[in-house]
């Protein structure tokens, strides 16, 4: 069964808004099974919409539109969708009621045209929105179905989650979508291909491989499909049993459905463990990534955001000559921010970044995408030089993985 | 004119990551005045991307293509955009060149699938990737381009500036698009609608009106399209000057092309100042974002991430009593972290929050959702309270953007 994700919103054609909602779609439906077969995004524009959701119908049995469902002229996806219908707009009591609620709420005049996000297609079985006025709708064409939902992401998760997911569930009976996903580090995408081309080769037909490169990682992912749960688990582990001794030096583990900070957060609650972070060139991505996720006050004491060299002396006591002698970018300054780090937060472990992100020299003579990252603990400190390249955005985000790459291990020795 | 981009790669459509290479593609095509019709996410699966490829030579005339052109089996763009233009692909010495230079840079061995890497269609002109193996291939039909370029981010991203848009300015005379964003704070959508629409109503047909309604803000978007450049600036600037009166009391500014982070810094480093934080419940957010920017070191100090209460008092010197006679959301929690930030970072600006983002209560009565922020100066400090509803990642990012408002309106009072 194949599903098709339509996206309304010239914000989007003219890149002011990134589209994250479609990750997220495409996420929950493999979850149950459901291949997205095409992600389309389009104007708010009607015949643009009309032709989208002609040919979406052809190619998949649900689709999912999101976006133009608020109140303003420029968004046309209700009435386009009535046109696509032949249907006409009728007003929903309980959708009235709960557009009043939140108005009074907020203490807003209610205008005609909040009312008319009480408007919805006289065939449409009405989803409730909890966290905003506009309605998710669920209509159904020769056993196909359209679900049209707001597109600001907190309102259209909830609405997936809470009330689009079990309708198809009780509609539809789906197969099995498993994907498994194995990380390794330390060998470039060609060659690990190289190395297993004989084994890829065998594979069966029901399961396709992707290689996922990224910044010093190449992600292994199988993904099959079945109606039969069993067969496909035990292909899948037969498979994976064939391909495990042949990469075994540089498999690092499976990726969950979960980041590497939030499997760190876990390890960490397991063992009752806390983290303080000292960051220079990251510049808080680190902190930013661990307190994403909920509990993290758990394990995680506080993070310093040390971004000038006159912080690292004033806040983390890191010695002037060593800087003076050292350069600011050196494995003695990391060392010594997590080491001091750790101290200042009571913490177990003490992570730490100095580098230069770019564009240009800061105020070192390291070269842009140089960054030591050290890690301190109980029993001592330990530190490497790292080259990220020359761009500032890849330089943060891969001394970011590195550095939980790091921590990860270091976790896991103890 | 018009472009459309097709992505390509199952990594989309599984929700393995978020589709940003279109917003950032739709971003530099509207500078060069090209609208982009539409964005189609497809499989690496040669039918689908066959059917995308002619679909998008009916909508547009120059079609972008990201992504599968890696070294391995399920990377199959290259192939599929030979057939499509009954091609066959040839060695490039250049591309093979390059190829060879990055392998032995890293020292890696260099495979026949790598060598691979230097196959092109014959028709092609080839663009070289500074950063990366593949390289992009631009082909003409119709007087159509099709240009093909690798899905890494950074290496799309350079291949687009440096080649693909100076090529298609030398190409095709396009003509003038131009955006104008009114930035309103403090009424909502509707009512904002209602206020101007007597005004949307007289909007001549070349541009365009949308409403972006974002998190406590709405921002309003002009859209001009024509090939006469001083008459389109001319209309615009008339349709704002009739707009500006009605919206006075909620205008707040005009977005640039830039983030409300990146304009403080402007104004930062304009005035020599210089800017420290506290974050709780924002957990790194606040300082990530300044530090996204390029030069955050002229005016940003670093920050303090006291997530645990205990690192509040241990870190930051916020008194254990008032934690205890207040909670660890207060008002006077909150301006304590903002002055002894700005003091411990020797500051011109101290900015804190403290909070309780949720999903559960933490070591505070505070429902979740309520956020305190505080902004110290020279002259003083103060501080609001606010609630941001009940989820974590909203809450988050609205603390982070209401930080940001205050600290703006702080710095432009003097």
């Amino acid at each position: 069964m194949q599903a098709e994700i339509i996206t309304i919103g010239d914000e989007i054609l003219i890149g002011q808004i990134v589209d994250t909602n479609s990750a997220f779609l495409g996420k929950e439906f493999n979850k149950i099974g459901v291949s997205v077969y095409q992600i389309t995004s389009v104007q708010d524009d009607k015949a643009h919409i009309l032709k989208a959701l002609k040919e979406a119908e052809e190619n998949a049995d649900i689709i999912i539109i999101t976006g133009g469902l608020g109140p303003t002229k420029d968004d046309i996806t209700k009435q386009t969708i009535c046109e696509y219908f032949n249907d006409t707009l009728i007003e929903n009591k309980s959708v009235l009621k709960n557009v009043e609620q939140i108005f009074s709420k907020y203490n807003a005049p209610l205008l005609t045209v909040n009312k008319h996000q009480a408007l919805v297609p006289s065939k449409s079985k009405v989803l409730m929105n909890k966290y905003g006025t506009a309605p998710g709708m669920w209509m159904e064409k020769n056993g196909k179905v359209f679900v049209s939902l707001p597109g600001v992401p907190y309102e259209m998760k909830a609405l997936i989650k809470d009330e689009v997911i079990p309708l198809l569930r009780s509609k539809f009976k789906f197969p099995y979508i498993i994907h498994k996903t194995l990380l390794t580090y330390g060998i470039g995408e060609s060659a690990l291909a190289d190395r297993i081309e004989a084994w890829e080769d065998g594979l069966p037909g029901f399961i396709k491989l992707a290689y996922l490169p990224s910044l010093g990682r190449v992600r292994l992912r199988l993904s099959g499909k079945s109606n039969n749960k069993e067969t496909l688990e035990n292909e899948l582990k037969q498979q994976i049993d064939l391909l495990r001794p042949q990469i075994e030096d540089v498999f690092v583990g499976y990726e969950e459905d979960l980041s590497i900070e939030a499997v760190i957060g876990k390890q960490l609650t397991e063992k009752e463990e806390t983290l303080s972070v000292a960051e220079s060139c990251t510049g808080g991505q680190i902190a930013k990534a661990i307190t994403a996720n909920a509990g993290a006050s758990k394990y995680f004491k506080g993070s310093i955001v040390s971004y000038a060299t006159e912080s690292k002396i004033n806040v983390l006591n890191v010695p002037e000559e060593d800087i003076a002698s050292k350069s600011v970018v050196s494995k003695e300054v990391a060392e010594t921010m997590a080491v001091n780090v750790r101290q200042l937060f009571k913490s177990d472990y003490g992570i730490s970044t100095t580098g230069n992100a770019g564009p240009s020299k800061g105020e070192s003579d390291a070269d842009v995408g140089t960054v030591w990252i050290a890690i301190a603990t109980q029993s001592g400190v330990h530190s490497k030089e790292y080259n990220f390249g020359n761009l500032r955005e890849k330089v943060i985000i891969r001394a970011t993985n590195k550095a939980f790459e790091m921590l990860q291990k270091e976790i896991l020795k103890k």
